[in-house]
């Protein structure tokens, strides 16, 4: 169940389909995924969602495709949002990713939330070593 | 504040000692975090964070080392959990994180904070081409 | 899939009857949602719940009636609880919400989540400028 | 500590005193807080966060300016963005917030809290009457 | 920094001297912590959260003392509550708590931290046989 | 959905008989709940997560089995990590707990929901009474 009910024939809509457009062009893929058809329910909402994501997973980049979907997945996860964590796992995968990394993917997530919880709940303090001041 | 009070001397118990040894020779460095002091209060506690952290961040690996820090903060970062944040901010510029890869850190995790929130507020029903079956 | 199993007809018990009644009577309207039907199982547990909810939600306000909703359904988003997302959401919308004002709501909560991240990862010190007894 | 130290005089910059003088045009107030002087170590990461933002906080509007406030600041507590807390507690506040708006906010939030946890550790099904297709 | 400054010779106001009052003889001790201070710029807000925490933590119970903080405290290191942490770890030893039983507290908490986000990562289908009506 | 599929015929493998067969003689059961045939898909992903559970769960211990399954069942609710809420509010049952415990429990986690977020949103110094070293 979900809060809104896309409308049938979306891209009757010049705006809405100028963004699939778009994302068709940019992903190089027919494929548009839920999100999109959903948040057509506000032209604004589409638009800037789409502009912000594609400012950040579209443009020259430092990081390597891969590594930039584990990042998203990794959050998603913490987060505990279903939709994400499958749209990125998914898209992990189309980057390449195997099963051994996977695996070692999902070995670092779960340690995180450990220590994650172990520090947390004791409160060590912070060394000053981790100052990048002092590095 | 903390929550316990690390012994002065702590290398003088053997078992602790041990650890300690393991982390310098593991990591090829003098520097022990506080996180290790302060679990020293129970050998336990402190030989089993150990031997699972040696287990997922110092094995034979399939994903890069820096990639592996990322997805640490990543978490971390979700979780709220400061020591882990600077500690692994740290971690991933000694495995020569640049300026310009951790502000793409940066707006990846903040991006898939926003798609999270977005996507968990609007429940939108994952796409079945996200199944792995399907690829 | 839930964790208990409602009784049949509850208000045979009187005080399970006494809970419904005056959730009907102070939303003046007939409809008792799942949640209090499953803290039935628990009479205290009920009556403790319905008493907390209606202070906060029936008492004389400061704040208007849709604003109250939006607040409930945003710390329900960031907090991924899915039940209490479509509640007040249909709660919101009940009190008159728009889709232009749902679209509005859906980019704040997003961009809080976005912001959220960035400065938990950065760790930028407050602005003494945000201290009340400044201002 | 930061992960990140600002460098000084960043208004030499010519892109960096472009972003700073639209904050401040914008909001009609000299005083730029810390967060834009931290993200402006890297002037992309500075300029996408502030157009998200800008275009979020301060477009015209279906919700009233201190419902936007208040809507940000109960995901930031939900998250436990320290920071975020505190900016945007002292904008509720500029924007007419009163101590007892300010006591049913927390109120609200609060309750909230509550209710995500129990609803979440129940599972309760969620009722059809929140379709908002049956509304 | 707080969001609020507590008043001065609260106790004067004589509803804030109940509430106060009730705190010591319910926990017999002279002891009034920060939280109830800092609650009582707002006084229906200070009665309402006194007489939920009295109604949960005092009333005849079904759970031991100590083992009712350590729920509490792990929910709120999972929240990343730094006040609530502290405040139910220091309970948790008035009520008896040892540094075994502490460091035991921790590993299950940081464990469930970790099997929460690979369950979460991975989506594993729930078993019936958790479904307590086959049991 | 899940993101990955068990394989047939698991115990071909005998690292993944091996693990298997100790899980039912470590828990006295023949049931292998669902986590651990998809952890199979990588025989050192459940080789280790085994490990851990064990050593955590299956030693000997300082605090009662149900106390244990409490709190990992609080961190899981707020954690938000549905299959785990279910698997340890079985095991609490399968270790005694009653319907009035349960609710007791569930009262006790959305009243630490409820005060984390009021602690997190007010931001209230933290007492120096809390510190272990002054009791």
């Amino acid at each position: 169940m979900s809060t809104i009910t896309p409308a049938q024939n979306l891209e009757i809509n010049p705006r809405i389909k100028a963004v699939f457009d778009d994302i068709r062009a940019t992903r190089k893929s027919d494929f548009i995924n839920n999100l999109w058809h959903y948040l057509a329910f506000d032209i604004e909402l589409l638009e800037d969602t789409w502009r912000e994501v594609k400012v950040v997973m579209a443009k020259p980049s430092h990081l390597d495709p891969l590594t930039k979907e584990l990042i998203y997945a990794a959050v998603s996860i913490a987060n505990s949002c279903e939709y994400c964590i499958h749209s990125h796992t998914a898209a992990a995968r189309s980057k390449g990713m195997s099963d051994k990394q996977y695996a070692e993917f999902l070995s670092i997530v779960s340690l995180a939330g450990r220590t994650n919880h172990l520090l947390n709940g004791l409160k060590v303090p912070i060394d000053k070593e981790f100052n990048h001041e002092n590095s």
